[in-house]
């Protein structure tokens, strides 16, 4: 698997890198960002996997988390992903920002004409970390996974999926429970065909969580209290606090008074979330 | 002076925001940046300016620097403008990146059809800084300055032309000499005619601290030594180097191994010169 640097840029002593491949699970060329901190240039390393909103590229996270700081503090790697699969031209692919292109929902597709190449829960779950095992020194096992709002659902439902593939997970507002919100029930009628074909609950953390069966398992969650997604009932924190505390599932939500949706939230508190996995991936 | 606010993100436990207001200078409307850090609440606070590079917007800072950390662990207000006049159409002022929108250079235009608006000095040294003074709670006569780039250059020079009126003063990858490099000659030309006028020199920091008479003052010059800039010769630290030891005035230059142009490099040593800021503010 070869891959392209794309860009590289020194930052707090480590290297901010992007590489292109050409992805077998998705049918076309990905980019994703990987921060390699200054430890990195003698010593294997934790990972952690981020996973992005809706519309991002892997750009977002490298420019205005401000990750780099702590990564380098901690001396972890950090790998970020694209959100979607590019430049297939599948028709509709491009009509609406909550769906096809920059709206992969790291699900695999059931339905046509998605099934074949939007496949982001094996690519992010499978080939990008082979990839990234076999190309960079990451300590064996010792890989966490973390997003913000369709990426903390991506978070939850691959950390909930497979029961000790990471040490930890943490999520920013994420879409807790999609088979309820507006943007879930669009982008899994699309994907997934329609709720009665028994696929949602496959992808969705509030219905996961409750046939969890595995190690045990902490989920941290984080939530503006102004952010207007909030409001709007898309992100459904409550949803997925009940369905832990009915099983005895830990959650941790962490309720932030006066912050919203943006990067100005994720980089007041990431330094933190890092730290948390961390913990985790020292143990 | 009715201020608009564009955008409030709350950041680090403090609000960063973006304002917009009639300029009187320029004759357009003008956008900036300013962070105020939890302190504001209730106590006056010391002020940095920041000044952005050739292209930026008041945007590129705020999202990408990751200074909003570091201004709050230390109770310093930052304030930065946009780096140009804009939507004047006037005649060829969108036909390069390096002249006209988005190209200022921070000082006060001699030659038609910029003299009238292309006023950018006036406009950070008295008008930005009357507007702040008077909208926010700013501790009287605590500013320094700071800038990236083209933005340097003008930190150095608004420092350099008014002895006494900031504390400190620091700059990454400066346009140290622009009367000696493709960017300045271009900008100086057309803003303020050919060399032999003899504005040129009322505009460059290598000329203007060979005759700086003022309280002492010091410069800290930071300088990744990946920068392409530095090597086409565009940035020229070496000549303001020597001026300052021929006549005297202290220079720090930090060279910065492996570190190129971009944000990322910047990121990685913001708070090694807000720190610095902060010292000879809170003297």
């Amino acid at each position: 698997m070869a891959l392209k640097e794309v860009s590289s840029n020194k930052s707090f002593g480590g290297w901010q890198k992007v590489y292109s491949h050409e992805s077998s699970e998705l049918g076309c060329t990905m980019k994703f960002g990987i921060y390699l901190p200054p430890q990195a240039e003698e010593n294997k390393l934790p990972v952690i996997y981020w996973l992005s909103g809706l519309t991002c590229t892997e750009a977002n996270f490298i420019e205005k988390a401000g990750a780099q700081r702590y990564a380098a503090e901690h001396g972890v790697i950090i790998v970020n992903p694209d959100t979607s699969p590019r430049d297939l031209n599948i028709p509709g692919d491009c009509d609406a920002y909550d769906f096809g292109v920059g709206a992969g929902f790291y699900l695999n597709a059931t339905q046509e004409p998605w099934k074949k190449n939007y496949r982001m829960y094996n690519y992010v779950t499978i080939e990008l970390p082979g990839i990234v095992n076999s190309n960079f020194g990451i300590a064996e096992g010792k890989q966490s996974i973390m997003g913000h709002s369709m990426g903390g659902h991506g978070a939850l439902i691959c950390a909930l999926k497979n029961p000790g593939l990471y040490r930890s997970v943490s999520a920013f507002a994420p879409i807790c429970n999609p088979s309820e919100c507006p943007w879930g029930i669009k982008a899994f009628s699309g994907y997934l065909g329609q709720k009665e074909t028994g696929f949602w609950s496959e992808w969705d953390a509030t219905e996961l969580v409750k046939r969890y069966n595995g190690p045990p398992i902490e989920l941290l969650i984080d939530q503006g209290l102004e952010d207007n997604f909030l409001s709007q009932k898309q992100l459904l924190p409550e949803n997925l606090i009940e369905a832990c505390k009915a099983v005895g599932v830990p959650a941790i939500l962490k309720k932030r008074e006066g912050y919203n949706h943006s990067y100005f939230y994720i980089a007041s508190f990431i330094g933190e979330h890092i730290k948390y996995h961390v913990e985790a991936l020292l143990k």
